[in-house]
Formats: structure tokens, C-alpha cells, sequence
């Protein structure tokens, strides 16, 4: 059985994986905290971006930078420990080397190249236990663990409407909506998604930037800390716009270089306009539906390491995600506000008859400033019903 | 200084007015509690009926009747006590008469013809007190001082939506949007208004009934009690249409007896079908708009003793509502569902840019099984900026 003071390090963990989150894909997020026998903490660690050290390996390097002796020592960590040498080197075997006596972990390697790590561990004399807060890390882990088991990117749709559903009033006009907390928190999903994605709608209505504003990003980065290591550099998502004719103009903001851009077209676009951007062509939607295959945008992302993707909309492409059984997670947030004429924050999604309404499970509802943020999850999705 | 003994006996007289809500009208709801001096409840009593005793008077037969003195007694009460002769005797006589010492009570009588209660207390020598649970008095009878200060009927309108505000789906259906427990809840709401409103496009679509099951009212009633008097017989609100044409056929479901009804009809209308029917005719909607003038409507309303409205549609007539600034609050239920097609919660009302959306405030958020309620105040309304 675990101890309280390994739980304590256990909830810390988890922490500390989700401050790395939008930056690690194709990898997962992960944290570790070592302890000495008496149940002092020796090291914290994370695995900040894919390519860098793994978390067991930096809260080792930071016990032993402390002049700490781990012998004889537990780690935390919210994954099990992976046994195959990638960019970096087996973590069992690094937990082995320096004398770790107990290993905890929370959830066991769902891949298949990386699991062993447990197995690994136990062959050579340490101990460990799988399990501990399994739900706390699995949560911050939803977007990669979701897309090893689907084989795509994790989903978040977030709209923002009014109490009666409207997106924009009668004219179009639709600044601003929600309250300024509201925006805030959506350059929080920003930064912790992979991809941002929008339609040729809404860059033609809006001319959106999409980048993550850098300022929140450090915020983030500081809380509670004061680590002070400049680290805060916003990861910025990709900015992908489906957009079968490649109407985006050369001066569009989301093709400056605050980030990295994307254009889907279709396969016959003509992108003369567009050197130097980088463009996707993909296959038309098939039964009846205008605009592109979702399927094919999302495994053309998920190709690229993108494990989570925040959908932005607009109502059209909303509906085509929906429709295609591609939304994971739906983020609304909702003004106090009534318009009572203007476009839908939802288009076209199959729907015809209220039998198939798409039906979701709300898991959460906040106030930010003076709106609502409703969190909710499909409950009809092939998603869920695997869930189920 | 109001003791702690007597804030209990005031929420127990809030808890006593609310069980009369939607009985009555024209009246306040108000409930009453006598103390002896030592603070053990000799009697209670509300106001259950128009016509009938008002709460005070109840509580001193209560007492009466268990054979309590209540001589030197305490008066806690949620309405300053009336001071006219009415249908009833006036009540500050009732309490001198009956030796109350002391009388503490919530909120004065914003009425012209019923203030005087605390003077003519104080002038025979009872000690008074206002103030105490000020708001949560108001609170219980906000519909009933709403009608005071704004000469009309307090109105609620409550509608039922997705998360992306349809009503209904493509087809038309709509059965259950929204679950079993919300629908229980639309019942309380009606089993607590003097009048149920739709226009005749619900009529036409869903040939609804509007009476409130009697069941639900006794589940009220028997809260908490067991007074098993049998007096839970559902009082039924006005069922009002509001049909320009009087398209309404004889045998619509809101013409039973189940609860009385009002047909309000344009000045022009035809009405040969309806023998027996009470039909009220009203001029027509000025400024562009189709179908009644909501003013004049409520002010129909209002002079049949109406004093607390719930609107339940369609979108058509909540917008017209709402453009009039006769909306005072909004109850939304919202079901964890989308459609991305089907008519909207709310159709056209006067607001065509986003400057001039209505704001409301959102005070209370519930879950109500898988839904949740929404309920929110508007902030731009004439009754609003009155109150702020
Ligand atoms: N409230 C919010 O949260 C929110 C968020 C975003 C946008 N908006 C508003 O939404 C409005 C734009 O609406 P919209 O529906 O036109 O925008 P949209 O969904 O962003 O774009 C729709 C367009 O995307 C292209 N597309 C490509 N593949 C598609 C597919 N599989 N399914 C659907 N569309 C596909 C189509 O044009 P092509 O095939 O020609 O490329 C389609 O017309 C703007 O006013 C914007 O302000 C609101
Ligand atoms: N989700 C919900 O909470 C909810 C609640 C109720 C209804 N509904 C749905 O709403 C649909 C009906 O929509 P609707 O908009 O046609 O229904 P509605 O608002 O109930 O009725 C509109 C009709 O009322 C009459 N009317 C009279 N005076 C009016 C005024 N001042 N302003 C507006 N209308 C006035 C008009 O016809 P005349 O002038 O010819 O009389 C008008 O066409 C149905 O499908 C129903 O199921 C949904």
C-alpha cells in the first residue's frame, strides 16, 4: 500500500506533468518526485518536450544537484517508467543505476513499444506498486491516452454563445461576447493544445491570429514557483485552417511567424499564392458534406505528433467534426446574454430528429467572470461508448 | 436587536409564505410565527388564500387553539402587519387585542393602502421591529412586490434548450429535450405562477394542457409536515393564449376544466367557435411588430389579479416579450445535448448588433439530473436599472 506522503507526492506529480501540457506531443505529460526513505523529497522533475529528459531522469539530476543521496529512495511518478531506449535512455534502468529502492506510479505505459518498465524494475530487486491516483493522472493525460487508443489527435470543441445559442448577432457583430476571463481562459486551451484548428469561415469573418498569447503562458509557468529559468517561452500550437480552395490571403494573420501554420486545401486548390506556407492536400468529405474529410485532416495531424487539437470552429466545421464522431470534449462557454436572431454556435451535424441528438455527459461547470463554462463529454460518441 | 431565536422563527415564516406561492394573488404571500417570551413556538400561520385570514391571524387561532396564552408574546412575521380593514379585520388590531408585546418583521408594506401596521402597533404600545431576513422576505415574494412597484405582473420566462440553444430538432420533435426531473421543476414553477402563458403557435405545434399536476403540489404541500388537511388541492393558473385570430379549435386541451383560461384575441377576430369561452380582446402590437400588445396584455392581467406570469413560449412570443422589457427573469433549462439544427430557443427580439444583446445576471446555477437551470436577471431592463 501506498503512504499518505507518497499520495502528497503523487498529487505533486501530477502538477508538475500538467504544466508541461502542449509541449511534450507526441509524448505524454509526466511527473516524478523522489523520496528519501523517511519520506523527505529529494527531486522533482517533468518531462518538459519531447526530444528532453524524461521526468524520472530530471528529478534525479535535481536530487543529485541538491548533493542528495537517492539510495535506498522512492520515485513518484504519474506513468510507468518506460524500458526502451529512444531519444533518451531507459528510465527503469536510470532509477536502477542510482539505487532506487520503490518505484510508484500511477498509471501503467499504455504503448506498446514503452511498457516493460515495472517488469524491468522488479527483475532487478525494486519494488513498485501501479494505481496510485490513477484517475488524477489519467485526467491530465486525457488528450494523449485518448489519442493512443484511437489512433488520432484528442478533440476539445470550444464555442462561445449566448444563453439562446447565438454565436454573433443579427448583423454579424459578435465582439466580444463572453468577458475578458473567458478569453483568457481560452488562450489557456491554447497553449495546452497541440493544434488549433479553424475553418475558412472564420478566418474570412475574422482574420483570427490564433497563437497563444506569451504573457499567459509565463503566468502559467511562474504560479507557485519562481523557477526563473526563462522557460516560459510560449510552445505555440500549429495553426491549421481547413480550407478547400485555399482562399487565405497572403497577409491573413494566422500566417505570420508567431507560430507555425497550416493550410489543408483540397486536392485541386490552387495554392500559386500561398510559396513558402506550409500546405496539406487532402481528400474531399465524402457523403454529401461539403469541405474536406475530417478522418484524413486529423491522421495528417496526428502524422505530425499532434496528440490534441482544439477545434475553434467555426459552426460549419464544428458540425463536419461532429458529425464524424470527432469531438472528445465539448468546452462551451456562455455569455448571460440574449440575442434572439444571428447565426447558431453549432451548424450542420446530421442531426435531422432529436431520437440522434448527440447527446453529451456535463462534467463541470464554472463561472468566469460573468459567464458560464460548461465542460461536457459525448456520451453517443464511439469515443465514449468504448469509455463506457 | 432581533434575537437568534427570532431570525429561526423568521426563515420558519419565509418557509411558511413560500408554501402558499400561486394562491394569493392579488395578495402577498406571508407567514407568521407567535413566540412566548421565552422563545418556544406557541402558533404559526400564513396567508393561504386571497379572501382568507391573513397569516397572523392564523398563527394567533393556532395558538389559541393548543390552549397557549400568548399574552406578552412575540409576532414574527414577513410582511409589517396590515393596518386596514379588507376583506379581513386589519391585523396590528389583531395582535393588540390578542396582548402581543413585541412584533418583528421583515419587510414594510410597500402598499398605499395597507402601511400604518408598525404606527398603530407602536401607538398601543407593542415594541416593533423591521428589518430582520429583509431580503430573503423579499426574496419569497418578489413576484408580488415586483407587481407593486412596476403596476403589472412579475414575469418569468422559462424556456427549454440544447446546450446550442435549439428547441427542437430539424423535424420538429422535441420530446424530452430535456429530463424528467426539469419537467417536475416547470411544474413547481407553474404551481407557483397566477397565470401560464404561451402564444398560438405552441398551441398549434404542441396542443400542450398548462395545469399543473395535482400530484405535484401535494409532494409541495406534505413537505416536511404531515399536516394531512387535505388542502393540497392544486390551486391552477390562468391558461392564457395569446391567439390574434383565435385559431384555438373547440376541443384544444387548454379548453378543459382541468383550470380556467383566457383567450386573448385581436379586436377583429372571430370568435363563433368558442361559445363559453373567456375571450379578452386586445389592439394589436404597434411598431412593426406582429400579433398583441404585450403591454396591454399584462395590464389585462394584472386587473384579473394576476401578479406573477411564467411565460413558457414559444420563441416567437418570449422575443416580443423580452423587446417590451417584460421579462424579469429567465429560467433557462439546458440539456446536455446538440443538434447543430431545429428552431431556436428565442426568435426575434428587437436586438439586431451585439451592443444592444440583453445582458442578464446569472444568480443561480442547478443541476437538475442530467440538465442544468439556469436562472438569471435582466440588467438592461427598465425593472433593472430601477433596482440597481
Ligand atoms: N462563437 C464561437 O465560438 C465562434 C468560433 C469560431 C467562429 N465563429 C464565427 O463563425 C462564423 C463563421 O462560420 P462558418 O460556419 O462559415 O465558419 P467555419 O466553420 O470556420 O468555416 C466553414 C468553412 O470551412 C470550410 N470547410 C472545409 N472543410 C470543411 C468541413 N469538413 N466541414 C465544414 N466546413 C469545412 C468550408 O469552406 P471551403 O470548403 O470553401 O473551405 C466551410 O464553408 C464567423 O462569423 C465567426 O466569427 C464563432
Ligand atoms: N423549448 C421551449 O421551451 C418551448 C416552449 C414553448 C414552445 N416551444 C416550441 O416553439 C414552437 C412554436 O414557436 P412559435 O414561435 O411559433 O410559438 P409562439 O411564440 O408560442 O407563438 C407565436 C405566435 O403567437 C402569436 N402572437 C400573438 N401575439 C404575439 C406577440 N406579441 N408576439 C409574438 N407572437 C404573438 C402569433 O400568431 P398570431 O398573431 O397568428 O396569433 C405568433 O405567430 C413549437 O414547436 C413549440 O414546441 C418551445
Amino acid at each position: 500500500m501506498a503512504t499518505a506522503t507518497e499520495a502528497d507526492a503523487m498529487r505533486r506529480a501530477v502538477a508538475l506533468a500538467a504544466r508541461a501540457l502542449g509541449a511534450t506531443s507526441p509524448n505524454p505529460v509526466v511527473g516524478c518526485v523522489i523520496l528519501d526513505p523517511q519520506g523527505a523529497v529529494l527531486g522533482e522533475g517533468r518531462h518538459r518536450r519531447a526530444g528532453g529528459p524524461h521526468a524520472e531522469v530530471e528529478a534525479l539530476a535535481a536530487a543529485s544537484a541538491a548533493g542528495h543521496d537517492v539510495r535506498g529512495g522512492t520515485a513518484v511518478v504519474t506513468l510507468e517508467p518506460c524500458n526502451h531506449t529512444g531519444r533518451t535512455g531507459p528510465c527503469s534502468q536510470a532509477l536502477i543505476d542510482a539505487g532506487i529502492g520503490r518505484v510508484v506510479f500511477a498509471i501503467a505505459d499504455p504503448t506498446g513499444n514503452a511498457t516493460g518498465g515495472a517488469a524491468a524494475l522488479r527483475a532487478a530487486g525494486v519494488s513498485t506498486e501501479g494505481g496510485l491516483l490513477a484517475h488524477e493522472a489519467a485526467t491530465v493525460n486525457m488528450a494523449w491516452l485518448t489519442s493512443v487508443r484511437l489512433g488520432r489527435p484528442f478533440v476539445t470543441w470550444k464555442y462561445a454563445a449566448t444563453l439562446d445559442g447565438r454565436s454573433a448577432a443579427a448583423d454579424g457583430t459578435s465582439r466580444w461576447i463572453t468577458s475578458a476571463a473567458s478569453r483568457a481562459d481560452v488562450h489557456r486551451l491554447r497553449a495546452e493544445a497541440d493544434a488549433v484548428v479553424v475553418g475558412s469561415g472564420t478566418l474570412r469573418a475574422d482574420d483570427p491570429h490564433l497563437a497563444v498569447r506569451g504573457q499567459l503562458v509565463e503566468e502559467g509557468e511562474g504560479e507557485g514557483e519562481g523557477e526563473g529559468e526563462g522557460e516560459g517561452a510560449a510552445v505555440q500550437p500549429l495553426r491549421v485552417v481547413v480550407d478547400t480552395h485555399a482562399s487565405v490571403k497572403p497577409g491573413a494573420r494566422v500566417l505570420d511567424d508567431a507560430a507555425p501554420t497550416l493550410i489543408a486545401v483540397g486536392e485541386d486548390a490552387d495554392t500559386g499564392h500561398l510559396p513558402g506556407v506550409d500546405v496539406v492536400r487532402l481528400p474531399r468529405a465524402g457523403a454529401g458534406r461539403g469541405g474536406l474529410d475530417v478522418p484524413a485532416l486529423l491522421a495528417e495531424l496526428y502524422g505530425r505528433g499532434v496528440r490534441s487539437v482544439l477545434l475553434e470552429g467555426g459552426p460549419a466545421l464544428a458540425g463536419s467534426f461532429l458529425a464524424a464522431k470527432a469531438v472528445d470534449r465539448v468546452i462551451g462557454y456562455l455569455a448571460p446574454a440574449l440575442l434572439g436572431a444571428g447565426p447558431a454556435a453549432l451548424g450542420d451535424a446530421g442531426v435531422g430528429t432529436i431520437a440522434r441528438a448527440l447527446r453529451l455527459e456535463v462534467t463541470d461547470v464554472a463561472r468566469l467572470g460573468p459567464d458560464l463554462r460548461i465542460t461536457a463529454f459525448p456520451t453517443t460518441s464511439a469515443t465514449a461508448s468504448e469509455e463506457n
